[in-house]
């Protein structure tokens, strides 16, 4: 069974968000869609709807985060779940404890939602084929395969701001190898029909055979951002550069760090994304790090929206599955 | 004045909830039926009632603790309460503040609960007997004394599957000299009147005199589970493995371990309980554990139910006492 | 410009709350005269008003703290808050992340207020300056600087018990030259008409050129308190006792510690005030802290409705300026 099935139920809702990879065009139409409904809540002076009162929701981060924990928080808070923050790497883990029975036990206290962060590669897949038929589960990014709520968030943004997919020149730049939040992208821009997506970074970066997911491979900043309407520039892990992949940080700076300067090659109204933390002097220059073309932050604003959308939806096909939709607040 | 007492306000009712021993039958069975009506409370689209609205309530841990802290977080939040998760020996002791000092804050954060646990026996007694009269004190397992509502949600489970007490014989499996569960369990099953109560496990971990507490002593685990309708396996604490108490973790699986073969001594519709988390392979066979005769994911949504059902009543005192019952939501 | 300007919007009203310095006695005393209206919301079954319903709050703290970061947990939990509390040198400093790109994104997720302790004096007015209009600033303590809502819930209290400032004699004990807490305090009782200030230390805690402040200096704890209404006495910081400032606890204890005998030299009804932790035997005897004149359970208590206060007040700039006032709780 291919990720992109597990996520659906039998009528082809989202049941879990676990990847880009396989979902349709209606799909992500429908998740960009629904988040449009939740970017205005943020806005009011009352930031709160409550479509998931009553509703658990358990972050469970085996890897640290700040940016993403704290969003799904938010979103979750700000339609009314109940969060649990579990640090499960410094809780279960003393005691010896399977992560299968702590998920048992999670699911044991009727949590109905897991977002899981995970260094390993299809863990919140594997997590999603375990668990009990009324839980959800959504990747918050798992080793370097997906991240899929961030790509949502960075197509929500760029439909935003350029309305149409089908005529876009999108180029992602830096540690396409080792980044997950590259290959959710690029499933995401060519499932909603961007027609020009490149990668650019040393040859040490771009993973081999990288031309088969539809996108073409450059080695310049100059060539690869030429022209084009989006530019993504990915996050340099502080670890690769200790190792031999790269030469130093100045280094990459000169050769693919976005400078005002090249920033010119790309069209006129290009704008510039980054999913955070950026490396400012590293991978991207402050001028256009805080310059008018930067979208950086309006990303985060709009990743609330984004998660309130995909947590909306998978609790929506629970609550009809197995909830009896009253909503009664007595005991009795 | 024994806890017993100190448990209850002059009408008799449940104050605090700091041990099983000296307290009624009526009493626990009041517990049980309580816990019987919130129960379903953890089945509904919206999981909440709004009985400890605007409630404060502390979770006090000087030990760490994932399960039962989260239980009681998932409680008091499913009871509407606002939550405070205090690490105690994290954050006063730093600054050299007494554990008296502590307590007087937090009384005077107008907190209405303190839920604790301690590696010291008799710690949550000495803290129900220093606080305001506004303060009810749950204990939530101090030393090796008790651990009372992990005992009222084994008897839960057990009138849940096995409805009267009045018939059974139940028998408590492992490391019972250490054990604050093993404890509560064997008062609360008296209690409420389980004829044949057995405590199974080799000499260095079964207290001495254990029989004045109205149990049999059983150094075999095929005589101890013979013919018992219900069996409560302890978690053996690993440090107890490193300490001349016992051979190897290998070498008590071989003795105690409960598998299959030897639950067929047990009734033939048995089952099997653990407070979690569970050892695999130490204790018990993990064929056990998951399987048709394990009720242990049962005992920790019960949990919940459970002290749900503790956390109301002993709120419900207070509020008779000294609330005023409005609950108007409004400043002026 | 001043902090006392910065603080204010176009219309005079609180929008961030920074130090005491430059503001009005009208100022204050409306501070109080609201923290007059929460304090009866402690004493409530529902300890819980809607105010703040849908806004977030995020405690940043710098610097740990219990009692402060619990205050305003509590205080922004019963104004019915979202609250996040983040450990700022934890997480975003692990991926080498700037304070202003961490504030940047917490503007981002449209926090309401960030509530800022710091260890650098003057760095909650430095993120004042520098976050998005439609955020309020509280500073919970910076450095040796101010720690304004300590300094109004100690002027809370001596209104409460004494009722007017215009005829008090006030003394301030202790390390008066690295406490935040004495130059706020300091700034409110002058505003605040109070006529008598003094400040008793020895000369290595009392920093030069202090009564330009309008206080007057007593280096023995008799000539200090002689007939004072008000004894504030300062926490003694365990790295002053290590460095060459002071000769021991026990000596200071013997100079400065507040006994009963020595209190005895202030006012018949004077009251004993600490912002805590208490160090017993240290700055102050037991039998004081414990005494009928002490009130420092009190200010604990008062801190809460003072919290509520101030944080109400600075929403209340934000919703005239940028809220719809409207509140729907739906999506559509």
């Amino acid at each position: 069974m291919r990720a992109g099935n597990l996520q659906l139920d039998s009528q082809g809702r989202l049941k879990h968000f676990l990847g880009i990879e396989g979902l349709s065009r209606e799909l992500l139409a429908e998740i960009l869609d629904n988040a449009e409904r939740f970017a205005p809540v943020g806005d009011r002076a009352v930031k709160k709807v409550p479509l998931l009162r009553g509703k658990t929701v358990a972050n469970l981060f085996f890897e640290p985060s700040t940016r993403t924990r704290t969003t799904f928080d938010l979103a979750a808070k700000r339609l009314s779940a109940d969060v649990l923050n579990l640090n499960i790497e410094a809780s279960s883990a003393k005691k010896g404890e399977s992560l299968t029975d702590t998920l048992r036990n999670l699911e044991a206290m009727q949590c109905d939602m897991f977002v899981v962060r995970h260094q390993t590669s299809g863990a919140a897949e594997f997590i999603a084929r375990q668990v009990a038929p009324h839980i959800s589960v959504i990747n918050g990014g798992d080793g370097r395969h997906e991240h899929p709520t961030q790509a949502m968030l960075d197509v929500f943004t760029i439909r935003r701001l350029k309305q149409r997919f089908t005529h876009l020149k999108v180029a992602i730049v830096g540690d396409v190898a080792h980044s997950r939040v590259a290959r959710s992208e690029i499933h995401a821009l060519r499932i909603l029909g961007v027609p020009d997506i490149r990668v650019v970074g040393p040859k040490t970066l771009i993973p081999p055979r990288i031309e088969d997911m539809g996108v073409s491979v450059h080695h310049t900043l100059e060539e690869g951002i030429a022209g084009a309407d989006v530019v993504i520039m990915l996050r340099l892990q502080q670890e690769r550069m200790q190792s031999a992949l790269l030469p130093s940080a100045h280094e990459y700076f000169r050769e693919y760090g976005l400078t005002a300067a090249r920033l010119k090659r790309a069209a006129k109204d290009a704008i510039v994304m980054h999913p955070g933390p950026i490396n400012r002097g590293v991978e991207i220059d402050s001028a256009v790090a805080d310059g008018v073309q930067s979208v950086i932050l309006q990303q985060v604003t709009y990743g609330i929206a984004v998660r309130m959308a995909v947590m909306s939806m998978v609790m929506a096909t629970q609550s009809l599955t197995f909830g009896n939709g009253q909503g009664s607040t007595d005991v009795d």
